[in-house]
C-alpha cells in the first residue's frame, strides 16, 4: 500500500482516492456549485483533474525505489455534462503501458450507474 | 465585451479573465499551496482548467447569436513544473479554426517572464 | 455485414479489414522497408493511419440509415518502435461512445504475440 | 543543412522536404486518388503522416550531437476534408518547447491559398 502525502488540491476541490492497486487507482468526487463553469455545468478542468489524478497514481503503484514520474501530457474526451444532480463520480485509471522511460495509462469517469462522463489517456516519464 | 456570468470553479481555484477580444481570451492565477498534488507542484488538472477556459471563452467569442458550444475534448502538454515560487501564471487561448460545427483553440500558459509552462489543444462542438 | 468500397491508401501501403462487428472493426498490415521513415523504422504515419482506419471503421458500423461521419480528432501514443522484424501487424479498433452528435474510439496496434505496439484515440462528428 | 537519409514512405506516398531551419520544416505533397479512404477523400493518416514528418523533422534539426530522438505521441485535428482538388499541400512543423528530456512541436497543413486542413501538436523523447 502506497502512503499518499498531504494532497492540497484534492482537498480544496473535495475528492478522493477510494482505491488502488498495481496499475490502477480510482477517485471519487461529488460534484456540486463550487465546480461549475460560467454554464452551469461542471467545468471541463474538473474532470481533467480527476482522470490525471486517477491515471498519475495508476503510474505511481508501478514505481521502482528510487523512481518519480512526471505527467507529460494528458488528453481529455468530454462525453456527458455534468452537474450536481450527476451524483458522485468515480475516475478509475489504468496503466496501458510501464516501459522503463515512457509509461501510458488511460481513465474514465463515471457516474454511479456506471454512465460514462468522460474519458482520457496520458503519456507520463519515469525519471 | 461580453459578459461572463457566475465563474464558481474561477473563484474556488482563484483564477479570473483579465483579457478577451474576438477570438482569443486570457486567465490569470497565483499558484498557491492549496494547487498542490501529492507531489509538491501544482496538480496538472489546474494548468489544465486554466487552458480549458482561455481556449473555451475564445471560442465562445465566436459564437453568433442563439449559438451554443460545448468542448468535446482537451490535450494538454506539461513542459515546466508550477510551483508557487512561479509567480502569476497567465493562460492565453486562440481560435485557430471556426467552422459552422466545429471550432478549434489552442492556448499556452506561461509565467510573467513569459516561459512557457504548459499548453494545449482543444476541439468544440457549436450548436 | 457492410460492404467497404474501394479504399486506394490500403491497396498502396497494403494493410486490409480483417474482422467488423457492432461497434469494432480490426485492420492487418505487414510492415515493410517501404514504411520506413528516414530512421529505420515503420513511420509513425503508419500506426496512425493503422489507428485511424480501426476507429473510423468501428464509429461507421454504429451508423443508422442516412447517417455519415467525419473524424474530428486522433490521438495516438507510440509504445514499440515497429520494423520489418515485429511481423505482422493487426490494428483494433472499438467505439468507447456514441452520442446523437458525436462518437468517440479507441483502437489498439499489436504484433502477432500480443504486444502492444501503440494506441490512440479518436472524437468523430455523426452527420 | 541535415543531410536526410533515405526515406522509403516519403517515396511511396509521394511527399518531400521543401523547407528545414533550426526549430522548423516543411514537407509538401499532391494528394491523389491513391491517398482515399473508402468514402473518397484523403485518408485521416496522410495528415498525420505529414504533420508527424513535419514535427519529428523540426525536433531533429535541434539535436545536439549524439542525441536522438522517438516520438511519444501525436494529435491532429482535422479541418477540411482534402481531395485531389485540393491541389499541393504543405505541412510545417516548429519546435514549442526544447527540454533537456522532452521536446514539443505543433505542425498545420495548409493548401496553396494558406487554407488550412489540419493541425497538430507531438511530444518527443530526447535520448
Amino acid at each position: 500500500m502506497i502512503e499518499l502525502p498531504h494532497a492540497p488540491l484534492a482537498e480544496l476541490l473535495g475528492f478522493e482516492l477510494i482505491d488502488l492497486g498495481e496499475g490502477h487507482a480510482s477517485f471519487r468526487m461529488d460534484p456540486g456549485e463550487r465546480h461549475y463553469n460560467p454554464l452551469g455545468t461542471v467545468h471541463g478542468g474538473i474532470a481533467a483533474t480527476l482522470l490525471d489524478s486517477a491515471m498519475g497514481v495508476a503510474v505511481h503503484t508501478t514505481l521502482n525505489e528510487g523512481e518519480t514520474y512526471t505527467t507529460l501530457e494528458l488528453k481529455v474526451n468530454y462525453v456527458r455534462a455534468i452537474t450536481q444532480a450527476t451524483g458522485p463520480v468515480v475516475a478509475t485509471g489504468s496503466v496501458i503501458h510501464r516501459g522503463g522511460r515512457v509509461a501510458t495509462a488511460e481513465a474514465r469517469l463515471t457516474d454511479a450507474g456506471g454512465r460514462l462522463l468522460a474519458h482520457g489517456t496520458s503519456t507520463c516519464l519515469i525519471m
